[in-house]
């Protein structure tokens, strides 16, 4: 019910689904996001390969983000991981992301906010595929360091707790509407400066 | 409803959720495998981390299979990467998975059984921790390989699509029971001979 509203504002959805599964399976959990729930766009995990990835890959008018870099404090405990060739895993990803697998040109990476090195990194990896940015808000990311980092391509900031849990008063609806219009305001800022 | 029946005949389930996420959805994905569905033990990715796993470890009762090596065609794309350590990315989550991971003694690891080489050399590195083994039957796996390179410690077989599709007629229920009872006497065969 609440994507049905979304989408009668004319407003993307994204869903934030991190599926990771094989043959039959990510075939029917791509129809599922995809058809079931009407999403424009949802988050994947690389771990099991590409042929974990295609059933979504397929759809080329749908937006698929592939988690690079993760914002959450272990998120570097696999991601940052230095292979043999001098590139961490998330640096293999970003490149495998933007060539091999972004064969119907719909492929965007997740890399968190929180991270402005390894965003910067990204960046200059990717050129400019869209980059899905959580991590603005509760988990503490700094608005100007993401937008020079990210600078340079498509970003997607993703701020939810901050906004959901503005209050949990009965101005819910007008603090989530504040927190919202705040956090628009500066990255505006940082986009015009940039 | 069909959880609930296997339940009642005092089989174990285990759920292959392969789950991975993080924070709050984390803790809420645990409690549906474990309360709501009233799985025994679930599968999860180790893609994001540690902390992204603890909402399932933190459930000392329950089994916990962390994705290594998969079984399907795309599976060694990451997982067989060679870090600058001289150790493959699934050998190092095969590593952590048997230490840091399993605080609680409650770790497994998913491997898959076509890949005789990669499951002896996890073999050796996790000792008798228990193995989730899919591929058997429609995936090619043989039962003698794989019971040669995992043996030395638990080994749970996984056949799925040969005994659930073991016919579409009429017979399906009888043609899956004979699937089961040939799989299994297969397995007993090799483990008589370890």
């Amino acid at each position: 019910m609440t994507i049905e509203f979304i989408k009668t504002l004319g407003i993307p959805v994204l869903l934030d689904a991190k599926r990771g599964d094989v043959g039959g399976t990510a075939t029917m959990y791509a129809k599922e996001l995809f058809e079931r729930y009407g999403a424009d766009a949802v988050t994947i995990n690389p771990y099991l390969g590409l042929d974990s990835m295609t059933p979504y890959l397929d759809h080329a008018d749908k937006g698929v983000f592939i988690l690079c870099r993760t914002s959450n404090p272990g998120g570097g405990e696999l991601q940052n991981l230095m292979l043999d060739n001098g590139t961490r895993l998330f640096e293999h990803v970003a490149q495998e992301a933007c060539t091999t697998w972004n064969y119907n040109g719909n492929v965007g990476l997740v890399v968190g906010a929180t991270r402005p090195n390894e965003l910067q990194r990204i960046r200059e990896i990717v050129g400019q595929t869209t980059l899905l940015l959580p991590g603005v808000g509760s988990q503490g990311a700094e608005v100007s360091q993401m937008m020079s980092a990210g600078a340079g391509g498509g970003m997607l900031v993703s701020s939810s707790r901050s906004i959901i849990f503005a209050s949990e008063g009965k101005d819910f609806a007008n603090a989530a509407r504040e927190a919202a219009l705040a956090t628009r305001d500066e990255i505006n800022q940082y986009r015009k400066a940039a």
